[in-house]
């Protein structure tokens, strides 16, 4: 995820304007695939748009993993950033609100108003902390469908999202094959290479190795920050690419008229880096990250059987979107999930866009992903 | 750096067998770059084979980030892993001890018996940690000057390295144009790009927010180890190659019989990379960490200015390769290098070889690699 959003135009014809999110809360005991359980669920969600009379103009937007359920507009009228997909919602735009009703919700084990480790356990009064269960996405899709049962829709019109929600996309195709007609994942894949799960140990390590963290039993005030930023720091150099860092930093030196201390930033994209670090411990929680991590390093779309078998469920048709200058996901992991849909006899379509961005070009604007987004679910 | 060097070869004909270390010395003033001086030196090294007595037959290897003067042969017969290039270097080898006298130095800055911020300030009778001064790759060749100085040898045969050692073959030439014939730069570059910064960044970022790092001022046995295996962590990922590590590990879980917790290691690559951590910081200082790739962050061979001035100091003629695997110090930064030379008029050449095992490629043996060395040396 990065955060340049284009800040400071005018809220007028073109966006959603004002919002605010809901909570859909669930007293039925949640099971979870590793059969941990949980006394009650909450999902926090935005709408925008109007969900019609037939209930089939719905379309679910699943966020990145570190990503929330404000994906379009601004909370009232001091609020500088709009939602992390404003460019991709709103009247008129590729997921446009005057034709569909658009949910977007917090996942399961997240921080951010859905239930997860820092929630409290109404059980014990005390946050779950590392008694919350063993996560995996198909948990958090399930959370999202007890969602859209509450919403009273039957079936979505689309399921998209970029990143972890790209690979949720998939996961609803498989666990939920009638209650969609399409789903679009971008910048995503089937699963974690051995290179993907090593950054995303190194950076739970990080966590972990704090001592703040405190085998996750840390006060939310005094958390193990400095792990959790230097994870940020490193996986934030993930998600973006060589070209795009040399292109907007190269080596160019830190303005400074303070005499420096041994190994303080000497370089612009340190000092870009630590910003980074420091901004994300004041909105994510170090548990949370290693749960959606761990969630996603066991992700399996294909399960390591014979595709056929997961192909086999889908029913929804899908375009599946690489980056050229993906990484941390690669074109190639994307390319896959189609040729292995197509292969046996689905209706799949793979498109690679040409951007510098890396794993983050699906949260920045571009023409071929606007149109290509706009026509596909009018498709 | 890797340590997979292979083991359990027999003590044989083709190898430099029983080897030890020696230790130059220093009572003069050693003055860096930035201006700071310390009141004595000690540089760390080994030689195989024999200096002729026109003097002209001696090679000078550099090692790379985390790697040492040892790199060939072994100190006793219960050592299990030989030096970590020793199927370069010995008799009949690429690097033929039959024929040269081949020089391995410690250098500057580091750990492992050279002067370095671990080293006893002989004016204060503390270790030097921050005040040890600000270091370049111009102070570390200086320093290997003065080790050739002592051996009584004006000019070298070659001068070899990989990583930062193929950076510090680079320095040499520049630094001390008319003291050797040629130099070989494997795995190297001219700068590093904003993206290696990066992770050099958050690594001591690593190592300064954990608590026990204290400013540099740790007790050797109670140190920053947490940051340091993370950072090293990182680290070797940025080492391999995607492919590499996918051949290597792949998904493969981990055999284990006890009951985990959350968030112990599930896949292979994760306890894979809690070896590397945990095993490199029983060898390796944070301090020096910090000093040695602050040196290589700030090292620009072309000075930012126009290649000319820095290339019309040269007169050694030079090799410099590239694996294809290496994005870490990617062929193009390589092949660079050398088009630039090539512009002004200077004798180099540049080969790009197909490994998998990405920038730590140099590290493992080829038949390539193996060829080229052989024959350029002998050229």
């Amino acid at each position: 995820m990065n955060d340049s959003e284009p800040i400071g135009q005018n809220i007028d014809e073109g966006e959603v304007g004002f919002v605010d999110f809901s909570d859909f809360v669930s007293n039925e005991p949640f099971h979870f695939e590793s059969g941990g359980v949980i006394p009650e669920l909450k999902i926090r969600y935005e709408t925008y748009g109007q969900l019609n009379q037939a209930k089939d103009n719905a379309i679910l937007i699943c966020h990145a993993l570190t990503g929330d359920h404000h994906c379009a507009g601004v909370y009232d009228i001091t609020e500088r950033k709009r939602g992390w997909w404003n460019f991709m919602v709103g009247p008129g735009k590729p997921i446009d609100t005057n034709r569909y009703f658009v949910i977007c919700s917090n996942v399961l084990g997240g921080c951010q108003g859905s239930t997860g480790p820092n929630s409290i356990n109404p059980e014990t009064g005390k946050r779950y902390n590392l008694d919350f269960p063993k996560l995996t996405l198909r948990d958090m899709v399930k959370a999202q469908s007890l969602l859209v049962d509450s919403l009273e829709i039957d079936k979505l019109h689309a399921v998209i999202g970029g990143s972890m929600g790209g690979m949720l996309t998939l996961q609803w195709a498989k666990d939920f094959p009638d209650r969609l007609n399409r789903y679009i994942s971008l910048a995503s894949g089937s699963k974690h290479t051995a290179q993907t799960i090593a950054f995303n140990e190194t950076g739970r390590q990080a966590i972990m190795r704090d001592p703040k963290w405190n085998k996750g039993a840390y006060d939310s005030e005094d958390g193990p920050f400095s792990g959790l930023s230097v994870a940020r720091m490193m996986a934030h150099i993930t998600y973006l690419s060589d070209v795009g860092l040399e292109a907007k930093f190269g080596r160019k030196l830190k303005q400074s008229d303070v005499s420096k201390e041994h190994f303080d930033a000497e370089f612009e994209v340190e000092s870009y880096l630590h910003y980074q670090g420091r901004s994300f411990v004041t909105r994510f929680d170090a548990n949370s990250y290693l749960y959606l991590t761990k969630a996603l390093d066991r992700f399996d779309f294909f399960e390591g059987v014979s595709p056929e078998v997961t192909v086999n469920k889908i029913q929804a048709k899908g375009l599946v979107v690489g980056f050229d200058s993906d990484w941390l996901y690669p074109p190639e992991g994307n390319r896959d999930v189609v040729e292995k849909l197509l292969k046996y006899g689905k209706e799949a379509s793979y498109v690679e866009i040409s951007m510098d961005y890396g794993h983050d070009s699906f949260l920045v604007q571009s023409q071929d992903l606007y149109q290509l987004i706009h026509n596909y679910l009018n498709s």
